[in-house]
C-alpha cells in the first residue's frame, strides 16, 4: 500500500474523501456578525424553545445534524459514523443529540479543536477503507459555557479585555468517498502544547503555541510553503492569540501573511463587545461549515489549512493551580478539482 | 480494496494490528481482589503520591503509559497516535497525563466504553495504513468519580442496591502492525441506547440494552455465533446489568453462557462490599490490559469480544430530568496465530 504517513503528525489522504454536505446553526449575536449571509439557519430565541440552555445546545446539533444530512441528500442511517463532542461536562450537548439518531457513534473530547478532531477522524475513517460515509460535528453555546466555564448568567460578571465570547452555534459536515464538493487531503495531528499560562481568561495565549507548532509541523511533514495555502485558519485563537502566532512565526523569519482566525472574523470586534474575539467548539465549527466551504466551492480559494485549536482545562485543574494544556489539529481542504494541485 | 466493512456497524480489520505491550496500574482495593495477580501495578496509596485526586488520576495514566511502553520496547515518540480519554470533566485526567509527552494526540469521550472505543480506533488508524505504532488507555479514580458525580467522601452517603463501585486504575495497550501479540480482529461501533433509565446508581440497567444490542449488531454483522468466543466480555454493567443482557438475549432464543463482566470479576462481590461490582472508565481497562491480554497471550482463550459499555450522563442531565443515554463498542480480539481462524 502507498504510504500515508508523511514525517511525524501528517497523513495524506490517498484518496481524499469529498465533502457531500455541511450546515451551521447560530444563535442571535452570530446572525448579527459579519459572517450572517453564510449561515444556513439564525434562531432569534437563544433557548431554541427547550427549557435549558444545554438542551438548546443538544437542539442545535440536531439541527446542524439534519440541515447537513438534507444539503447531502441523506438520511441519518446511511452515515457509517458521526464524531462528535462538545464542550460540556460528559460532553451532554452531543449524546443527547444523537440519542435515537441510528448512527454508529465516536465521543470525543478535543475543547474548541473538536470541529477540527472530528473532521480529521471522519476524513481517516473514509480513506482506511472503513466508511464510505462519515459525519463530523460540534457545537457550544454562550449560556450553558458562561455557567458552566465561568459565573452564572446573572451574576453578570465583568469580562477581562483578554477574554472571549463563546459562540452559539453547531456546525456539521457530511463526507463521502466521491462527490463534487471540496476535498480533505492531509490530516495534521496535534500534540498537547503548554507554556505555563494559568489565567483562564486568556486562552488565546495559552493556545497559540499549540497552533504554532501544529501548523509548523504540517509544513515540515509536507515541505509546503505557507504560500501554498490561500488561507491559514486557526479557531479560535482571538485576536491576542492570533498575534502570538504571528509573532512565533516570525521568530522563524516566516510572515504568516495569509493567516486568520475563526474567532476574529465571526463577530464585529469593536460593534459586538465581544473583546478579543468568539470562541467555543461552535466558533469555528459555524464558520467553516459556512463561509470556508462555501468560499471553495465557489472557487474563491483554491487550498486551506483549517486548524482548530483547543485549550484542555476545566475548572477543578484551575482551581488546583494548573496551567492549561493545549492542543491545535490541522485539517488541509482543497477546491472541487484542486486535490492534486 | 478489500471492502471492510460487514453490514452496518462493523469492520473486520485486514491487517489485524498486534498487541505489542500493555498494563495495568489499580489502587488499594482492586489490589485486594481476584485479579490481583494479573496488575502491573497495586498502589497501596491512592494518591499515588498527589495533593488531589485528579491529579492521582493522571499520575496513574502517565505510569500506565510508560510500564505499556517499556514492555513494549518503546518510547513514546515511538507512536504515532494516542487516543485516551476519562470520567472527569474536560477529561482532565488525560490532558494533564498527555502534557508533554511529545504524541500526537485524540482526545476522546465515551464514559466507561474509553477503553474499547481508544482500542477501536488505534487499531483503526493501523489498519487504514495511517500508523505503525498506536496507544489506547483511559483511567478512572473511586475518590474523583464520588465527588464529581456523587457527593463529597466525607459526606459518607449510603450506597443503593444496585450502585457500582468506581475502579481506581488505568489501563494502556500499544498496538503495532506486527508483533506476536494478540490481535484485534473485528471492530464493532455503538450506536446510543436509552430506554428510559433515569436513576443515576443504577447505571447497569441504563447500559445493558446497548451492550445488547452492540453484540446483536456484532453477530449479524459478522455471521459468527456467539459461541465462536470463548468469552464475550461486557465492561462495565455489574451483576444486575449482566442479567439484564442475559434476559434479553433469551427472549431472542439465545443463552449467552460464555457472558461474562469486567465489574462483576474485579471484586470479590461478597467480601469487598461493592454492591453490584465494579464500573468507571478504568475497571474494563484493568481487567483488558492484564487479565484479558495474559489470557489471550498464554492461550487460556482463543477469541474474545470485548464490549466497554458506557453511561453517557452527566449529574447535569440528571438535576434536568433526563435519561440516561448509553453506548457500547466492541472489539473481537484473537490469540496470537488465531486470528485467521
Amino acid at each position: 500500500m502507498e504510504t500515508k504517513r508523511l514525517g511525524a503528525q501528517t497523513v495524506a489522504l490517498a484518496s481524499p474523501p469529498a465533502v457531500m454536505g455541511y450546515a451551521s446553526v447560530v444563535g442571535k449575536k452570530e446572525g448579527d456578525g459579519p459572517l450572517a449571509a453564510f449561515f444556513d439557519h439564525i434562531e432569534q430565541d437563544d433557548s431554541f424553545g427547550e427549557k435549558t440552555w444545554e438542551k438548546a445546545e443538544t437542539a442545535m446539533q440536531r439541527l446542524a445534524l439534519s440541515m447537513a444530512l438534507n444539503k447531502a441528500g441523506l438520511a441519518a442511517c446511511n452515515l457509517d459514523y458521526i464524531f462528535a463532542g462538545d464542550l460540556l461536562n460528559q460532553c451532554i450537548g452531543t449524546g443527547f443529540a444523537l440519542r435515537g439518531q441510528d448512527i454508529p457513534f465516536y465521543g470525543l473530547y478535543g475543547a474548541c479543536s473538536t470541529m477540527a478532531e472530528s473532521l480529521s477522524l471522519a476524513a481517516l475513517m473514509i480513506d482506511g477503507g472503513f466508511a464510505s460515509h462519515t459525519a463530523a460535528m460540534t457545537s457550544s453555546h454562550f449560556c450553558s459555557a458562561e455557567r458552566q466555564y465561568r459565573t452564572p448568567l446573572e451574576y453578570g460578571g465583568q469580562r477581562t479585555p483578554t477574554a472571549q465570547w463563546t459562540v452559539t452555534g453547531s456546525g456539521c459536515t457530511i463526507l463521502a468517498t466521491e462527490g463534487d464538493g471540496p476535498r480533505v487531503t492531509h490530516v495534521t495531528t496535534g500534540k498537547i502544547a503548554d507554556k505555563g499560562i494559568k489565567d483562564a481568561n486568556n486562552m488565546g495565549a495559552a493556545m497559540a503555541p499549540a497552533a504554532y507548532e501544529t501548523i509548523k509541523a504540517h509544513l515540515q511533514d509536507t515541505g509546503l510553503k505557507p504560500s501554498c495555502y490561500d488561507l491559514i485558519l486557526t479557531g479560535d485563537l482571538g485576536q491576542l492569540g492570533r498575534d502570538i502566532v504571528l509573532d512565533l512565526f516570525r521568530r522563524d523569519g516566516v510572515e504568516l501573511s495569509n493567516l486568520a482566525d475563526c474567532g476574529t472574523i465571526i463577530y464585529d470586534l469593536e460593534g459586538q463587545d465581544v473583546h478579543c474575539g468568539g470562541s467555543g467548539c461552535g466558533c469555528s465549527a459555524v464558520v467553516l461549515n459556512g463561509y470556508l466551504m462555501d468560499g471553495l466551492k465557489q472557487g474563491r480559494w483554491k487550498r486551506l489549512l483549517f486548524c482548530g485549536t483547543g485549550a484542555l482545562l476545566s475548572p477543578t485543574s484551575t482551581q488546583q493551580g494548573e496551567s492549561i494544556p493545549a492542543i491545535c489539529h490541522a485539517v488541509a481542504l482543497a477546491a472541487p478539482g484542486c486535490e492534486r494541485a
